[in-house]
């Protein structure tokens, strides 16, 4: 496996340990022709259920070497899966899980804590060696 | 020069054409601390005046093999710009500059026009042959 699908791996697992049932790996969303359901669904969002509660996740890793190249790119998509869920499936809740180290050293900055509060990003923040989740950001 | 770099002073040239001074080439923005500064600058932002009308612009060039990837990578960068714009530099609209068949192919579909109005996107459609714009969607 490589580390970014035993980064999806962590995420899933620690999600059901608080209790979520995922109900979808991959959750596929579709939207305005066929072309934007492959690239959408190429992302392998997951889709989860806990007390009646639905969210959409879309995890990244951050392994790459620029975490604001790799921010731009998460940004961009969770904006369009938003956007997407918004119109098909509009109670689900879309969450962007990333590691604990990345919260820590880019979006708990003066530039991280804008971009949340004006983006409105909700973030799952995950442990990935100890295969938890860290903390939730509403 | 690479075909970026092409499309890079494809733009700069059309807009003089228009009547707009370059004013910066790159523009840099600084927020945060100076990763920010650097990954930010790294982007080469053009910055542009017109009758005291003061602009940024993002050249978009989409010469990779996904469009929605490239998209993707496009709006979060354009939102972080523009968030960062609105708190250093109020007075100056961001634009993103985009070729005119991507505009067609892409940003003039369903889900790209529901993405412009969301997002609020501002475009330069620039012709690459022609090296004229084609169209401002403001």
């Amino acid at each position: 496996m490589s580390r970014k699908d035993i980064y999806h791996d962590t995420v899933k697992k620690a999600l059901s340990a608080e209790g979520w049932v995922i109900t979808a790996d991959p959750l596929y969303i579709k939207f305005g022709g066929a072309e934007i359901y492959i690239d959408l669904g190429a992302e392998q969002l997951l889709g989860a259920e806990k007390d009646g509660q639905y969210i959409a996740v879309e995890i990244k890793s951050f392994i790459g070497k620029s975490t604001i190249s790799e921010f731009y790119t998460a940004a961009g998509q969770f904006m369009s899966y938003r956007l997407v869920l918004a119109e098909t499936y509009p109670e689900r809740i879309l969450y962007l899980a990333v590691p604990y180290q990345v919260y820590v050293s880019f979006f708990d900055t003066q530039f991280g804590r804008l971009a949340i509060q004006q983006f409105n990003l909700k973030l799952i923040v995950y442990k990935e060696k100890q295969g938890v989740i860290a903390q939730w950001v509403k």
